[in-house]
């Protein structure tokens, strides 16, 4: 049988922080905390089980998790999003992004991403019959022409993926790209799938622009959330994918098939813990001084620092030191060094090498302190 | 947009419980429990929790829970399933469904289920541009003829699904069964999805037949099994999959862009409850004793009982009392007599109405007691 993914192996994240493991490396690869989370939250998924929250959620998601979801976006965007048809609890993020595409691409669709970008639209849009149009940016500001966007456009336009705050780059889709994208899908059916996962991370006072707020896009869109990164709980796999009725309609259609619903306890806990605002505002100000530990630290070593102005990545560029490959530097920093990170070609389709690797600083001032500790020594 | 679905609607399950609770109906339409699960594996996922397993486990599972599952395939079958390469864990049974067809099924393909059949298997196939060849049984035994199965065969055939214990009949595949679906694949390059989420579920002393005891179906099958039906937690979302080294390959590929990973501290829950065997023999005896209780009850309805082999669903048919439509008849037992039930026709792609109502049995004792009291008033 001929398989639907031939090119595919293993995704970068699996394989480093295996690699990570065997290494006993500090590991600064994969995307998620090395600090625990609220005891509170877990406190109350515990109560959730205990109090017999152990079968089956709703298909669409736990009311007062949508309800909950309804409120923050309304508190943070003055956005409306109806709990009932436009909200949908997921298997996290990655789940709602691949029921997204299931109901919507169609062989021959194409599909317009930003590169780097996160390495599981690329592999979800072909599995489909799509067709991925890399616009491919570069560093050190990775910024997008729109025009050049333009003329990516074809009649099999389908739809544009967003990632802001982006993983892995750290860059912030502005106003200024809001709106020139506005202007370039009007009066074309393109959809928007706008992963907004670390939309609670973004530095120095920006705001994050989520498609929500412009009625323009928020009529064509999906919008991605996680809770994961969100309640620093990467490993619960829980989140949300927001959408117009009509668009929701389908994502649905789809979602009850691949997961039909989502961990029960877990939805009661988050349900209870989010009803305090005070449980994700801050967020940008907790990770913004670990950022600023993080690139002071880095000051130091021999790596050229790139900008972060959001997500809790830091890239950093080796281009004036060494040709090597960056996944084989990767690799010899695991190695050798004894810190994992992500090479930035695996966020490429043709695996572009800008001699850029990833850290993730979600760890805990220590674990910063220690792998820098160590990268000084390259 | 053209929808990828678009004749279909709500899942049966989620209309039925919806409509249950609008009327407070006894709940025996969708399949969980109405009791608690062992307060010990809460206290296990407590323990993972606050022992800080809350980050993104191993894209194919934890490691230890796939131990416990080689032990138990062994323990149970005799079977060896490597931990590494054939074992991995899903977000539910459904999810490893979706995922196995969708890492196979290519438009133009297609797939033979046996109706009535679990209401996710079809519209994921045509979802996925295959063709679903439905081979439709009847009541009251719903047998298989495999000389008509052979008859679905054709160029375009790749893959049989098999439920056994199967929902919603309660039937079971014979050995007899078996060794014909091995006969008719033989020198074929037809793959098996055995879904096999109720295998903890056989009455009056038969055996499961998984696909898993006979080498020449196991290495082209896909076994799917649910933790949920298992312990009593459907609301948890946890299952897995377990194929031959080179479909299980193909399988992860899509399986790590779609969930990519699932809830790390119920796995670690989950594993070291289940090192004791003693947490899963026994389903059984305990499910029989509630089958038989339940058939007890029944017995003093006006209704026709349907054999009952296994999984906790009883059919039961009223095809001598009326000629109502079984979604009528479904609905009007919640409004008029508060007792909700699936109609069987909503597993028969055509709808197919034989007058049979499925109800599930998983509950209380009391819950049983009240709801047969309610019904014998029909
Ligand atoms: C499944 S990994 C999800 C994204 C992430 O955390 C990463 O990019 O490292
Ligand atoms: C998503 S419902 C899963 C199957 C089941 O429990 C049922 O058939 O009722």
């Amino acid at each position: 049988t001929q398989s639907k993914l031939p090119g595919t192996g293993t995704n970068i994240f699996s394989v480093m922080s295996k690699l990570a493991e065997e290494h006993q490396a500090i590991n600064l690869s994969q995307g998620f905390p090395d600090y625990d989370c609220d005891p509170k939250l877990i406190d109350y998924v515990a109560d959730a089980m205990r109090q017999g929250f152990n079968q089956y959620a709703p298909m669409t998601g736990l009311p007062a998790l949508r309800e909950v979801i309804a409120e923050k976006m309304n508190t943070l965007y003055g956005a409306n999003y109806h709990p009932e048809t436009e909200i949908n609890i997921t298997a996290g993020g990655t789940q709602a992004i691949f029921t997204a595409l299931s109901a919507y691409i169609h062989p021959g669709d194409e599909v317009i991403i930003f590169e780097p970008a996160y390495d599981a639209y690329a592999p979800t849009i072909k599995l489909l019959g799509g067709l991925v149009k890399p616009y491919e940016l570069a560093p050190p500001n990775y910024e997008i022409d729109w025009e050049m966007v333009k003329k990516l456009f074809s009649a099999n336009t389908k739809m544009i993926i967003l990632n802001s705050p982006q993983n892995p780059t750290g860059c912030v889709l502005s106003e200024k790209d809001i709106k020139a994208l506005i202007k370039l899908t009007k009066n074309t059916d393109i959809m928007i799938l706008s992963d907004e996962v670390y939309e609670h991370i973004i530095f120095d006072g920006k705001q994050h622009h989520s498609v929500a707020l412009y009625p323009e896009l928020r009529e064509r869109s999906f919008i991605v959330a996680s809770f994961g990164k969100l309640l620093h709980t990467t490993g619960w796999k829980l989140g949300y994918c927001l959408a117009p009725e009509q668009l929701m309609k389908e994502f649905r259609k789809v979602h009850q098939f691949n997961v039909f619903s989502v961990n029960t306890p877990m939805q009661v806990g988050i349900a209870r813990y989010l009803k305090d605002p005070q449980s994700y505002l801050g967020l940008s100000a907790f990770f913004q001084q670990k950022r600023d530990l993080f690139r002071g630290l880095l000051a130091e070593t021999k790596f050229k620092l790139l900008p972060c102005n959001g997500s809790y990545f830091q890239c950093v560029s080796y281009e004036h030191l060494s040709d090597e490959k960056d996944v084989a530097m990767a690799e010899r920093l695991i190695k050798e060094y004894g810190v994992a990170s992500i090479p930035v070609s695996a966020f490429y389709i043709r695996n572009t090498d800008h001699h850029v690797l990833r850290f993730c600083f979600a760890k805990k001032q220590e674990t910063l302190e220690k792998a820098v500790e160590r990268l000084v020594k390259l």
